[in-house]
């Protein structure tokens, strides 16, 4: 147990499952550095080696029911995949395609025919498998896809068919190489008439490894990272399938071929099938904020042993740590993995009170449209600042940090591509600020980011934002958050959560009322509906991460003002205000722009900043250590040499 | 010719040596690909092997003396490095440590016995060689190296020796597999008194490739990128050279042991010598900002033709690049890499202008540390700029682009450690503020972070900007630049560009004046020399970063002021000013808080980088194609998959 107790405090309920990880990845170290030495295909059998070997210790199959092989236990699943990411990130991602995606659309999507006959094989790792829903053509717009299910009731069969280029199934992950079977996302044809997309049960290999008739498969070939999952492309020519290859929870066929579903709106009835998908947003998210923590576990300890220059009247030349540069380009990121960190702990918590239970269409929409959102948003800004990090830490270890043997190099590859995948983080976005627009009543809106200006038009609705809600909101906010502007002091109250979370959230809901007005009148005005959104796309983006920033910071706070009193709690709230002030020093342009900051102010948060830079920077260490990262990696040569002679 | 004539007036003066390379890397296409698919050992060689062949073709040679088989054409060498990006950066690499590192230390470090006995066999690549500078306790401080030389007048040998595991010289290229000789750098002990870091020749291979008594040689291993480039590590065990290893252009040491230079002053002897490795830094950045053209011609060749979402009444879906988020993200970059590309021009002129003659020592000192702070500056933006510039383009093709096909991710990791080697960003920011500060009147001052303050401290240096010339300079400004705030029209002026040149030079002259003022204060309250420079870093850098972005605004000014009458210079004008808004809007807040920009004129610039961005769009992909990357390196099959089908 760390002294200050934080590390148990940042593991939560979930510790038990975290450490089991932890353990698996302690025993698999050499994994570690199989993909530098390693072929590309030794090291992708590598991979599913190890991934198998955890399957067999049970941790994978955790979040399944227990009828199944399972644990039920849906938080310590996310969480043990989350805490994968402090090690192989290829590990990782083979297994929540297997898993969370692969065997996840199968349980969700799926009858109890596919879960009797397919779930144990796929939770145990016999069956392996592959989520084939992007195309080359067809990425973020996945109601635009083009591969079509035909049924067929002469033989009461779907032809699974690939019609042009564009509709090849594309980085499909254990499509090159592994993958036995697909849940393969169609168009669904029925009696000449298209039903929009539905996921069937496809098979592609022969146990052999063969590809099957009328499936061709290629590979991606090498990557940037992430070169242990075998990405695939899978071609269909008239494959054939038996009708019950559909996965049919939400809508079905029958002999004769006739469809129904118990959801009317086609839209409703996608949007619902994509719903249950989540998980993969949540744990992505989760993922690279762990990932994060690697880097600066790194980072930082190398920073407080690594001297250069001289400290006038010292023999020693000064730490890289001590330098305010090196602070200020390492600390505030440490601090916003922290509040990422307890912005993740909220959403998995939300996510297994919506997904814990049994049965997904009966619960709530709009709450179930508000978490898609904040898995969204979660993701983008947890999957960027993953990105950022690890790009600061590999310089802030200058050549060093350039050699895969410490760790930086394969972890800013392999993660590069979080940002993308599970949805484009500038897509999410305006899921976001869609969904905070609408308030979530238009539940099954399009992902399309021409909906919320279709919306709009479409329905004139009386904007709320225009005529009460929001307006007041703003209002009220003016009151709370007096405007500092006109006191003689201009450090007053800059450490007041209260100040900080009203900075936040009057910026949010003024941009979303700016957002929201501009929409409006481009409808009135008669402008075409593309136009309209696209002219203010910038600002759609700004609102949905002015909205997540405002939800992670609060998330903090709450974690600060929950944690054991003593130097736990001191300490988090130091780090909180870092991560707060620097947020709004980011954004002090559009603060002052807007009149909620003056000159004078904005320079004291800047020094403020500063301050709380050199007052972290003395346990910096032990907030690093807290993550638990295990050593394997992360006592890297440059860190701790005496291992590596 | 493009239609516009905007390629040749980019490729300027040295248009041949550029298209000699351009041929080069489309004859040797297959480069592009090895480092994929070879195993390290196989890409190095290949890489080895292509470099001798466009060795033998007369390239690498261009920028020595004809009267060692070169060409004398210094400029003519620069842009044919340059070019060398537009390929596989691990030959660009290799060439720039066999003939800019290694050959220019000969050339520039040593006399005519050296140049006599090496040069010709080292420009024609017979003798390889690695650049022994760094070590693993000291990069950036080189002062500090802890290698030695000791003078054995018994023997008349000097005695090479590492004497603890930080003297170690690490990340050495050519140094793992085909070096056979070294210029490295040490500690020079003559009749026990050390007289600073100086450079030898000593010889670490049999030419079979074994390594010589008492020289220790190891591999650094797998690199995020650059893996065709053999970087090792070299320990040295008393290893003994003749007397004549030393390269004695500004030292000598006669057989008794006595030491003799010329430059008397230690501190500038070494800045001395070092200046001369400039060019280094020259092509570094040279070379960055090619790379980005690379990038930025897939990307946007993408966006042109990638389509995602429907347009309303449209059956197409609409381009990436019609996007305002697209074209925000990627169109500013797009500005920027011209303006660096021009102010990269200014440089090489300059650089040429100093070193193209034959005498270094008795060039204008103050013109030479100017060139080196320019050099440092140029090289700092650019290579952030390349870091920033690939990772957008990555993302902005999404889960193509982090395909290695698509070659976006080996740009990425390749170019990576730009930020880092030939000198880190950050200290290179330090060093051009402190030229600026001093005027470059302490010609000869450590590249030590400290050396500002003590510079101060020491000397008691009545500070220009507290005095007279800044604040006069800053008084002007508000003159020449009237604070618009006043006007009722926010938008007056906007794209004039007297108004951009004076709001950077405003930002530039007001942060060195602060930073002056406050290492000033700090010194005279008798703060510890340290403390007082440590607690301004950030701020320093800063001022550092402003002045470069003033050069290379009226760089870019200056190039479109020349450049031809009609269509060229409207677009290059166009795009200047997206430049310089963007850069602008991109510290907005400083403006503002200082008083240069009202909240409403802060929003019009924004306003109009939009608008520009639209108006930059429809040539965008004129302005990509006048790169003149060659085709081998941009048409992927993401971008023309016909070609790959």
């Amino acid at each position: 147990m760390s002294t200050t107790g934080l590390r148990e405090y940042l593991d939560g309920p979930h510790k038990a499952a975290r450490d089991l990880v932890r353990d698996g990845l302690a025993a698999n170290a050499d994994l570690l550095d199989a993909g530098l030495e390693l072929s590309r295909a030794e090291y992708r059998d590598k991979v599913l080696a190890v991934m198998q070997q955890v399957t067999a210790e049970g941790h994978t199959g955790r979040g399944f029911p227990k009828e199944f092989g399972g644990q039920g236990d849906l938080g310590g699943f996310i969480a043990g995949f989350e805490t994968l990411a402090f090690g192989d990130l290829s590990l990782m991602v083979k297994a929540g395609v297997q898993f969370g995606l692969f065997a996840g659309a199968i349980l969700h999507l799926g009858t109890s025919r596919h879960h009797d006959e397919y779930l144990t094989d796929a939770i145990e790792g016999r069956l392996l498998g592959c989520f084939a829903m992007t195309e080359t053509g067809h990425g973020s717009n996945v109601q635009a896809l083009g591969t079509t299910a035909t049924y067929d009731p002469a033989t009461e069969e779907f032809v699974v068919h690939t019609p042009t280029a564009a509709a090849r199934k594309d980085y499909i992950g254990n499509a090159a190489r592994h993958g036995r079977m697909a849940t393969v996302f169609a168009q669904l044809v029925v009696g000449g008439e298209s039903h929009g997309v539905h996921c069937l049960l496809v098979p592609i290999r022969t146990p052999d490894g063969e590809p099957l008739p009328g499936v061709t498969l290629s590979d991606c070939g090498a990557k940037l990272g992430l070169n242990g999952v075998d990405n695939g492309r899978i071609v269909f020519d008239q494959v054939r399938v038996p009708r019950t290859a559909l996965l049919d929870r939400y809508a079905q066929v029958d002999a004769e071929g006739t469809y129904s579903s118990e959801i009317e709106n086609p839209d409703r009835r996608f949007f619902t099938m994509l719903g249950t998908l989540v998980q993969g947003r949540v744990s992505v998210g989760g993922a690279a904020i762990n990932a994060s923590k690697v880097a600066l576990t790194i980072a930082i300890r190398y920073a407080d042993r690594r001297r250069q220059f001289g400290a006038p009247g010292s023999a020693d030349e000064a730490l890289l740590l001590d330098y305010r540069m090196h602070q200020r380009r390492l600390l505030p990121l440490l601090a916003r993995t922290y509040a990422l960190h307890f912005a993740q702990a909220e959403l998995v918590d939300e996510f297994v009170r919506l997904f814990g239970g049994e049965d997904v269409i009966d619960k709530d929409e709009h709450d179930q449209r508000a978490l898609e959102a904040q898995a969204a948003g979660t993701k983008a800004l947890g999957t960027w600042h993953a990105t950022e990090t690890i790009q600061m830490c590999r310089e802030a270890c200058g050549g060093a940090g350039y050699l895969a043997e410490n760790r930086l190099a394969t972890l800013k590859a392999d993660t590069d591509v979080f940002t993308t995948f599970e949805g484009d983080n500038t897509v999410l976005l305006q899921l976001v600020a869609k969904g905070l627009l609408t308030n979530y009543r238009e539940s099954f809106g399009k992902l399309d980011p021409l909906g919320t200006a279709r919306f709009i038009a479409a329905q004139a609705v009386e904007i709320a934002v225009e005529k009460t809600a929001l307006r007041t909101v703003v209002e009220r906010l003016r009151d709370v958050v007096p405007n500092r502007n006109d006191t003689s002091d201009p450090d007053a109250g800059l450490r007041d959560d209260a100040y900080h979370c009203g900075m936040l959230r009057f910026r949010e809901q003024h941009m979303l009322a700016g957002v929201a007005r501009r929409l409006k009148r481009g409808i009135d005005d008669g402008v075409e509906a593309f136009e309209v959104f696209n002219r203010c796309q910038d600002h759609v983006i700004a609102a949905g991460r002015a909205h997540v920033e405002r939800v992670v910071l609060e998330a903090f706070l709450a974690a600060v003002q929950a944690a054991p009193e003593g130097t736990a709690r001191e300490r988090l709230k130091e780090l909180y205000d870092l991560h707060a002030l620097a947020t709004i020093e980011a954004d002090r342009a559009w603060y002052i722009e807007h009149g909620r900051l003056s000159g004078p102010r904005s320079k004291a948060i800047t020094a403020l900043v500063n301050e709380l830079c050199a007052a972290v920077r003395p346990y910096a260490g032990e907030l690093v250590d807290a993550f638990g990262v295990p050593g394997a990696a992360v006592d890297v040569p440059m860190v701790v040499p005496s291992q590596h002679e």
